[in-house]
C-alpha cells in the first residue's frame, strides 16, 4: 500500500534516532489518530481460514465495526491466536491480512502491535505447552527458563506477534488463589531470578515481555480473584515489587497493571506506582498496558470513576498508556481533550511510548511487511525437548520411604482422576485448557501423553479411575481399591483440573475455599491407603494442597505443578528411576487445609507459638525436595566474618554426591536478620545453586553475597542496609538448615536505590 | 503510716492544680523512684486469706522478691482479683494491706494504681458475669451498655481497683480469631457507639477505662492470635481507629498498645501511633500501658530490639508509659538513663502521666486510705438484673419457620453439648472460665442456670448430650436422635466452650482453622435433622460459624454470643415467647466455613462476581434479626436532598408494629458512596435506632446525619468529606434495604480533623 502522498516520512527512516522519528510522526497525527494508538481490539482468528478481522472475539463486550474501529489506526491487536483454535500458518496469514487492512485504513499506514498470551508457551493452537511457572520455580535453573522463553519468543515472532503477556511476577501469598498456578514461587528472590531469566529469553527473540500484574494481585483478600488487597507500603516494597525491579533490569519493555486495589487505591489509577515508582524512580521507558477491561473496571468494579470517560482520564493520568483489549474507555479521551478536561500532553506522553515501541520493533520502517518470513511451526522438536527437560527438572519428590524408584518388574496400579487425563499436565493459560477445551470439534493440537500411557510402556500397569476431580460420585472407589490391592504398588494421580472462571479447580477465577484436595480425591487416597498396597501419591496441581494424614501414610509423594505436554513422560521416568528427581518446592505444602494465608516468609510473630492453637508449620517447606542419591555438605566457611554494608561476603562450601547414582542438590542460602528496626522474615532466600553431580562427584560452591541483598524498607520507608549481626544459613529447604555462619555487617546505615545489587553471585566448580 | 519527715507535701494538697502537684512530686523523686512508677507487678490474692502480696502470680515470669520489687515504690498492681478465686471481702482487705506495704516501702508513701480485667464484668470471683461484647453489639442499645459498665465500675471501686482493662475496641476482621468474642462487632460505627457508651459508664464510676488493643490486633494474619498484620494506613484510619477516637472523646483515660505489628512495625514501638496520633493529633493526656509482656516481646517476638534494655528504650520513646504486668524491661531504664542512652525527659514524660492519674484518682491526697469504704458485693441484684436484660436484648433470632415461640404444651428434647453447661454462657475473660476453671476446688462463685434447667421449668423437657464440644466421640448421637424423635420439637444447643490458650474453642489463644462448628457438632445437627422432628438450633459461641445446609433445614436458629450468667433464662424466655427476641447480628454469619477473612464491610471488588468461584454472600447479614411481630416502614423522606459538606441531612420515617404483640425493630442507616477518589465499602452503618414498640404502636424516627460521617481517608491520606451523589439506605440489615434516598453532597472537599462529628443524631417519637 502507498502512504498518503504528502506525509512526512522521516519517521520511517531507520537511520534516525527513535526519538526523532517519534517526534516527526507525532506531529503528523491528529488527535483521533493519537488516541487510536492507545487502544487495542480483541480479535480472534477464524479457525477455517485464519482470517483475523473482521471477525470479533466472543469476548468483545459489544459488536464493533472493524472498519470503524480501525479508521484512525489501531494501537494493538489482541489475541489473534489465543481465542479460537486456528492452524498456525493460516492464523499467521490472517493476521498479516488484518495488518494490511489496518495499514490501509490508517492515513499514515501505521500497523498495529500484536500481543498474545505466553504464560507457559505461546497461547496458540498446536504450540508447545510448557510446564506452568511453579514448575519453573521448582527447577531452580534460571538458564533453562531463559531457553524456554527464547523458544517461545521465536515461535511468536514466526507467527507475527510482537508482544507477549508474560511473565507473571506475582509472588504467591495465598494458596487458595486460582492463579497461584501462574506464579513462580512464594519467594520474591526466586521469582526475581526466574522472572528475569524469562524476560532475558523472551526479549532475546525480539518479543516485548510484559510484566504482570503490577502490583499486588496475588495478595487479594482470602485468595479470591480480584478481591481488594490489604497491604502496607513496606510489604509491597519488600515482597511484591522486587521481581518487577529485577525483570525491568533484565530488559522488559512493557508492564501490565494489576486488577486489584491496594489499601483502597486501584492500581490502574495509581499514579504513584505507575508513574512515580515505575518511571521516575526506576527509569522505565516502555509501555504500561491495561489488564483486560481494567480501565473500565475503575468505574464498574472499583467505584473511583463515575463513567467510562472519568475512568479513561484517571488511568491515563496515572500512567496507563494502552487500553486493552477493546476500546471501552480510551476513545472518550478525544472529547475529553477537546473539552479541556484532559491535557493533550498526557495523550502525547502515552503515544510517544507506543510509537517508540513500534519503531523499535521495526513496524514503522519503510520496508515493513507483516507477512510471515518463514514457516510457522509452533511445536518443533527443540521446543518439545525443552518442555521435557523442564518437566524433568520441575517435578518434586517430597516424600519417599524407599518405594521409589519402582522396580521394573512390579505390578503397578495406576489410579486416580488424572492418571489418564492429558489436561492434568496443563495450566489454564495453555491453549488446550484455555480455549481448546471449548472447541471439542478440534483436537488438542499437540500430543500430550498421560501418566498412564507413559507408565504402561515401562511397567505392568493396570488402571482404575476411582473418582473424578470434582464430581462427588464415589462409586468408583471400590474398583480402584480392588485394582490397587491386586498390584504391588499403587500410583494415585490426583490434583486439579485447570480452567477459566469456574470451569476448573485451578486457574483464573478458580479459587479454592480451603486447601483440601478437590472433590472426593482425599477419600480415594484414604481408601487406597486402607487397602494395604503401598501408595505413591502423585499430585498434579496448580497450588499446594494439605494432604493431612495421607502425607504421612503414603509410601511416597511426588508433586508436579502442571508439568506441561511432556509431564507424563518425565513423571514416568522419575517413578521408574530412569532419571532422578531434582525439583525443589517453590511453594510450601501446608499441613492444614484452613488457617491460611501464610507462606514460609513470615516474621517471628507469624511462626507457631504458645499464644494460638494454630500451628503453621508446613508439611513440606519451601525449597524441600528429595532425590535418589545422598549428599554430604561441608559446613560453610567465610573468609572474613566482617561484612561491609557496601561490600560482599564470600562463602564457600563443598557438596559431594555420596550415593550410587547421579543426582541434583540445590544449595539454598537463607538470610536470618535477628534484630532490625522493623520486623523481618525469620529467613528468606538470598542465593541458590543447583548442582547436578555424578556419583562421587564433589562441587565447591562459592556465594558472593552483596550486603544489598540484606536491604529492607525501614521505618521511614527508605530501603536501607542496616548494620548488625547477621546469620547466613546454608540449607536444603527453608526448614532444613545444614550450617550457619554468623557475620557482622558493619559500617553506616546505607540507603540503597534502584542501582542496588539484586542477586548473590554463585560460582560452582566441580572437582 | 507516716510520710518521710522532710518530704515536700505540696503534691498532697488537693486544692492545687494537678500539674503543680505533679511538678512538686516529680522534683522529689529519684531516678529509681521514677522508673518504679512505670512498672506493674502481677500479684494474685491468696484465696484463703485474701492476702495479695507477697504471693506472686503463677503468670510471673520469674520469682520476684516483694520487698525488692516495691523498694522504690510501684506504679501498678496487676490483677489482684483475676488470678485466683478469692472471697471479695478478703481480696479487698488483702489488696489494702498490700497497698499499705507499698506506701510504707516507698519513701514518699505513693500507693500503686490497681488494675484488673473487666471485659464482660469485673474479672473477680463471685462477680457478675455479663454477656460478652458481641452480645452488646447485638443489643444496638448503647444506654444499656453504659449502665452495665457503670455497675462494673462500682463493683471494682468497692474492691479497691482503679483501672479496668476494657473496653476492647478491636473491629472484628477475621472470625477465626479466638478473640472475636471480645469484639463488639465487625462494624466500626457500632463498635464506636457501644465502646463509647462503655467508657462513659465505666468512667462515671471513677474507674479508668483502658482502650485496647491500640491498634490493629483483630486483623492478625489468618486470625491467628498475635500474627502480623498486613494493612495500609487508609484501612487503619477508616476501619480500625474510629472506635478509639470515639472512646477517647467519651473520656477514656488509658490506652493499651496491641501486641501486633502492622506492616512490619510493632505497635509497642510505633511512635507515630502512640505519640504522633494519640497525643499530638488527638490530644490524649492519659496513660499508655503495655499489653502484658508486650515490651519484652519487642525483643522476643518481633525482633526489633536486641535485649530487654533496647526493648524498654524503644517502647518508652514510642510512648508506652507503663510496662505491665511484671517488670521485665523497664527497670533497665535506670541504667540506660545513667549511661546517657535514654534522656531522662522521656522518663519524666511518662511519670508525669502516671502521677497525674494517681492524683486524679485521689491516691495522692493527704487523707488517702486504701481500705474498702463499704461492703464488697460484686454480684448484687441490680447487676444480675442488668445481666439478664443484656442477655434478653443480645440474643438474635436469625431464622424461624414459625416453630418459635414454642407452644407451652409441647414436649421439648433439649440436646447438645451446651444444653447443660453453665460455661456455655461465658467468654474466656469471665472469671469462672478465665481462672476459676483451673480451681475446681472452688465453685463457680455465681449462679449460672443452664438452658436445660431454664427450659425444664417452662416445658416438658427431656435431655441428651449427643456429643462434646471438641471430643470426636460420636457414640452419643444415637441417644440424642432417639430423644429428639420422641419429642415434638428438638432444641439443639451447640457452639463453643471458651478458654484461654487452647483450653477452649473460643477465647484468647483459641483460634479456629475454619468456621465449621467445633468437634462433631455439625454431625449431631445433621443426625437430628434427619430424625424428622423440627430442630431449633441454638448456637452459643464466641464467633460466627457457617452452619451449611443445617441453616436451611433447621426450623429456627437462635444465636447467642456467650450471653452471660442469665443467658439460660433469657434464652428460655425467648424460646417460649415470654419475651420477644430483639437482638441483631453484630457479626455476619458466613455461608462458607473457608473463604475468609471477610466482613460485610467490603468495597465492590470484594463482593461476589463472575471472576471467582467464591461467593462471599453471608448466610445472615450484619444487622439481621427477627422477632415475633411484624413492622411496616414508610419510605424515608428527606427535607432537602442537597446536603452541604459542612452540614447535616435530616431524614424521617415511620415504623409501625403491625403485629399482635410487642416487639423491637432496629432501624439501620447505611451509607452507599458510589464514586469516590478511593474505593469505599458498598455500604457501611452510619446510624441506628432501636425501637421497642407495643402492638399497633408507631414511631417517627429522625436521623440527623452530619456530612462528617461520610468522611474517609483520601488519596493523600487526609480525612476528607468529598462532595458527590450519595445514597442513604434505611435497612433491616446490611442485606435488607427498605428504602433509599439519593442526596447530593455539595460544597468544597472538606478536610476533617479530630473535631469531626462521629455519629448521626437520632430522635424517636412514639405516637
Amino acid at each position: 500500500m502507498a502512504l498518503h502522498a504528502d506525509a512526512d516520512t522521516r519517521w520511517q527512516d531507520d537511520t534516525l534516532p527513535v526519538t526523532s522519528r517519534v517526534d516527526a510522526l507525532l506531529e503528523d497525527l491528529t488527535l483521533e489518530e493519537k488516541v487510536a494508538q492507545l487502544v487495542g481490539l480483541w480479535v480472534g482468528a477464524n479457525p477455517e481460514t485464519g482470517d483475523v478481522a473482521p471477525q470479533q472475539s466472543e469476548m468483545a463486550t459489544e459488536p464493533v465495526s472493524w472498519e470503524r474501529a480501525i479508521q484512525y489506526g489501531l494501537g494493538q491487536l489482541t489475541r489473534p491466536f489465543g481465542t479460537v483454535p486456528v492452524e498456525p500458518e493460516a492464523g499467521a496469514r490472517g493476521l498479516a491480512a488484518s495488518q494490511r487492512e489496518i495499514m490501509a485504513a490508517q492515513r499514515l499506514g501505521i500497523p498495529a502491535l500484536v500481543h498474545e498470551e505466553c504464560l507457559a508457551g505461546f497461547a496458540a493452537w498446536k504450540a508447545t505447552a510448557y510446564p506452568v511457572p511453579p514448575s519453573w520455580g521448582a527447577t531452580f535453573d534460571p538458564e533453562l527458563i531463559a531457553q524456554m522463553a527464547a523458544r517461545i519468543g521465536v515461535s511468536m515472532r514466526a507467527a507475527g506477534v510482537h508482544q507477549g503477556l508474560a511473565p507473571v511476577l506475582d509472588v504467591a501469598r495465598d494458596y487458595r488463589w486460582g492463579r497461584v498456578e501462574e506464579t513462580i514461587s512464594e519467594d520474591p528472590y526466586l521469582v526475581s531470578a526466574m522472572g528475569a531469566a524469562y524476560v532475558r529469553g523472551l526479549e532475546s527473540s525480539g518479543i516485548v515481555a510484559t510484566l504482570k500484574h503490577f502490583p499486588g494481585y496475588s495478595a487479594s483478600r482470602a485468595g479470591r480473584n480480584l478481591a481488594p488487597v490489604s497491604m502496607g507500603p513496606r510489604e509491597l516494597a519488600d515482597v511484591i515489587l522486587p521481581p518487577f525491579e529485577a525483570a525491568l533490569r533484565a530488559g522488559a519493555r512493557s508492564v501490565m497493571h494489576s486488577y486489584t486495589e491496594i489499601d483502597g487505591v486501584p492500581t490502574a489509577s495509581d499514579e504513584r506506582l505507575l508513574t512515580g515508582l515505575l518511571r521516575e524512580e526506576w527509569g522505565f521507558d516502555g509501555t504500561v498496558v491495561a489488564d483486560y477491561f481494567g480501565v473500565r473496571f475503575l468505574q464498574s468494579l472499583h467505584g473511583v470513576a463515575g463513567d467510562a470517560a472519568e475512568a479513561a482520564a484517571l488511568a491515563l493520568r496515572a500512567g496507563v498508556d494502552v487500553e486493552l483489549p477493546s476500546a471501552d474507555a480510551y476513545p472518550s479521551l478525544v472529547e475529553a481533550v477537546r473539552a479541556g478536561d484532559v491535557p493533550e500532553e498526557l495523550i502525547d506522553r502515552a503515544v510517544r511510548r507506543v510509537l517508540a515501541q513500534k519503531i523499535e520493533l521495526g513496524l514503522l520502517d519503510a520496508g515493513y511487511t507483516p507477512e510471515p518470513a518463514g514457516p510457522v511451526v509452533l511445536d518443533d522438536a527443540e521446543s518439545q525437548q525443552l518442555a521435557l527437560q523442564l518437566a524433568r527438572e520441575g517435578l518434586v519428590l517430597v516424600a519417599n520411604d524407599g518405594v521409589l524408584p519402582l522396580a521394573r518388574e512390579r505390578r503397578v496400579a495406576v489410579v486416580g482422576p488424572l492418571a489418564e487425563d492429558p489436561y492434568a499436565m496443563l495450566g489454564c493459560y495453555s491453549f488446550p485448557a484455555h480455549v481448546g477445551v471449548r472447541h471439542p470439534e478440534r483436537a488438542m493440537g499437540i500430543d500430550i501423553p498421560t501418566v498412564l500411557a507413559e507408565l504402561r510402556t515401562r511397567t505392568n500397569a493396570t488402571h482404575a479411575r476411582g473418582v473424578d476431580v470434582t464430581d462427588p460420585d464415589t462409586s468408583g472407589i471400590a474398583e480402584a481399591v480392588t485394582t490397587a490391592a491386586q498390584a504391588d504398588v499403587c500410583v494415585a494421580v490426583v490434583g486439579d483440573r485447570s480452567g477459566l472462571f469456574g470451569r476448573g479447580t485451578s486457574g483464573e477465577g478458580c479459587d479454592a475455599r480451603d486447601l483440601r484436595l478437590p472433590g472426593k480425591q482425599q477419600e480415594l487416597l484414604e481408601a487406597l491407603l486402607a487397602a494395604g498396597t503401598p501408595v505413591v501419591v502423585v499430585v498434579l496441581s496448580g497450588r499446594p494442597y494439605a494432604l493431612g494424614e495421607v502425607a504421612d501414610r503414603a509410601s511416597a509423594v511426588v508433586w508436579g505443578f502442571f508439568p506441561g505436554q511432556r509431564g507424563g513422560q518425565a513423571l514416568a521416568e522419575i517413578l521408574t528411576g530412569e532419571i532422578a528427581p531434582s525439583g525443589r518446592l517453590p511453594l510450601s505444602i501446608p499441613a492444614e487445609p484452613g488457617s491460611g494465608p501464610g507462606t514460609y516468609l513470615t516474621p517471628p510473630l507469624g511462626r507457631p507459638s504458645s499464644v494460638t492453637t494454630i500451628d503453621t508449620t508446613p508439611a513440606y517447606w519451601f525449597g524441600h525436595g528429595l532425590t535418589y542419591t545422598s549428599f554430604d555438605w561441608t559446613p560453610a566457611q567465610v573468609a572474613d566474618p566482617v561484612w561491609d554494608t557496601a561490600g560482599s561476603a564470600r562463602l564457600t562450601l563443598q557438596v559431594r554426591n555420596t550415593g550410587e547414582r547421579a543426582g541434583t542438590e540445590v544449595v539454598q542460602l537463607y538470610l536470618h536478620d535477628p534484630v532490625a528496626q522493623v520486623t523481618r522474615p525469620v529467613v528468606r532466600l538470598v542465593g541458590f545453586a543447583r548442582l547436578d553431580l555424578e556419583a562421587g562427584e564433589q562441587a565447591t560452591v562459592t556465594f558472593e553475597v552483596p550486603a544489598d541483598v540484606t536491604a529492607f524498607t525501614g521505618r521511614d520507608l527508605q530501603r536501607i542496609v542496616e548494620p548488625g549481626r547477621m546469620q547466613l544459613r546454608l540449607a536444603r529447604s527453608a526448614g532444613d538448615v545444614q550450617s550457619t555462619l554468623e557475620l557482622d555487617l558493619v559500617g553506616p546505615v546505607r540507603t540503597v536505590g534502584h542501582d542496588r545489587e539484586l542477586f548473590s553471585a554463585v560460582h560452582v566448580e566441580v572437582n
